[in-house]
């Protein structure tokens, strides 16, 4: 009885030991030249709570990021990578034994179609930056699913929670977590967010403005639960 | 005797003393849309080693920043910026009062021909992003130029002297500081540097690789001396 009781006493407040945890983070770069990038506003600390969160709660978390200044939080694995191929590469390699998968990173949809070696000289008062698109790293994750918990992030500015359904179908998600990045005081850059999760079982969840840690630990609960109830 | 002796001191210690001192450091970003921006490599080291010794020689320091993660040196007075136009405003309006101006930045030569209001949504395999070229800053100090010491930067992949000497006429500079930031261990992000100065007096000072501080410090004695040679 004892035993039994300091086993649920620990899952309480350790929900997530033994399991494997995969969060991505930041922004990506796409090089131009050996001067110029194309990249995004994403500072990663929506990520880096998620890892922070996720080691605290007792799992095993590998924390793929991209360039940003950030700590690595107590106890997480972390492998940096700079493009949205270098993303790719990593995360894929440590797919398959994982059981939550947290895409938070704002990968590069497009990258420049040529990389110049040298330094692009400044000509003519007009250019253009040829692009093509990246490998969706989302939809290659949705579609190798096994039994991970998979989960995205919505960044938009118009018509956030539409285009974030559509997403959690389009992508074979377990749930979405939805941001308007055109608000103040939340999102990029910000230690603040204000969210919708969708959930794949109907669930919808509205968090109001609170710290991304607050966040992150509310999601990484409402995961733990189906967790558990898949295993009864 | 003793007052002079105290001023040759102090003056050899504080160069700069009573000396207005313009830096720019960092990159510039120019935005695509809400989420995404185009900038490029820069740290800001360099600048802000230049602004650090400048305030350590006795300048009174403005330095004008692109986003960058670095302290401000102390007793430096420094103005953030974003664009390539945000600089080009900041370093016009406090320009014509200076002594000493010193173009580090590396700002953006093109910005997007339109900026979205809305994140734009990935649509087919490529697309292309329209630029249009940026104000160019140096040129304009160059010919707004009275008694002031206008002093650029070149930071090249390829034929690093010759793009320097050329840009060292043609932006009406009076002297300009070439780097080849392909080189490994020098450059950008990293704490050292190792240079080539052309002044307009014909002098030609190579720096081997050293800490962007000891660069900043030699810099700027080699431009108090001639501050000093013009006074007398």
């Amino acid at each position: 009885e004892i035993v039994a009781y300091l086993q649920r006493a620990l899952s309480t407040k350790r929900p997530l030991a033994g399991k494997k945890l995969l969060v991505t983070a930041g922004p990506t770069q796409e090089q131009i030249d050996p001067v110029r990038y194309l990249t995004n506003y994403s500072s990663g600390k929506m990520g880096f709570s998620i890892a922070e969160a996720g080691a605290q709660m007792g799992a095993e978390v590998t924390l793929v990021a991209g360039p940003v200044n950030l700590p690595t939080p107590k106890g997480v694995n972390r492998i940096d990578v700079v493009s949205t191929d270098d993303m790719y590469q990593a995360v894929i390699k440590h797919y398959s034994d994982q059981d939550i998968v947290i895409k938070s990173a704002a990968v590069s949809d497009y990258r420049p179609a040529k990389q110049a070696n040298e330094k692009i000289k400044k000509q003519s008062e007009q250019m253009a930056i040829e692009l093509e698109r990246t490998q969706d790293i989302l939809k290659t994750l949705g579609e190798q699913k096994t039994t991970q918990f998979l989960v995205g992030f919505a960044a938009e500015t118009t018509n956030v929670e539409n285009y974030g359904k559509q997403k959690l179908i389009d992508k074979n998600l377990n749930a979405i977590v939805i941001n308007d990045v055109s608000k103040a005081g939340i999102g990029f850059g910000s230690d603040d967010n204000e969210v919708l999760i969708l959930v794949n079982d109907g669930t919808e969840i509205k968090i109001d403005q609170t710290s991304k840690l607050a966040i992150a630990n509310q999601l990484l609960t409402e995961i733990s639960r189906r967790l558990e109830d898949k295993e009864q």
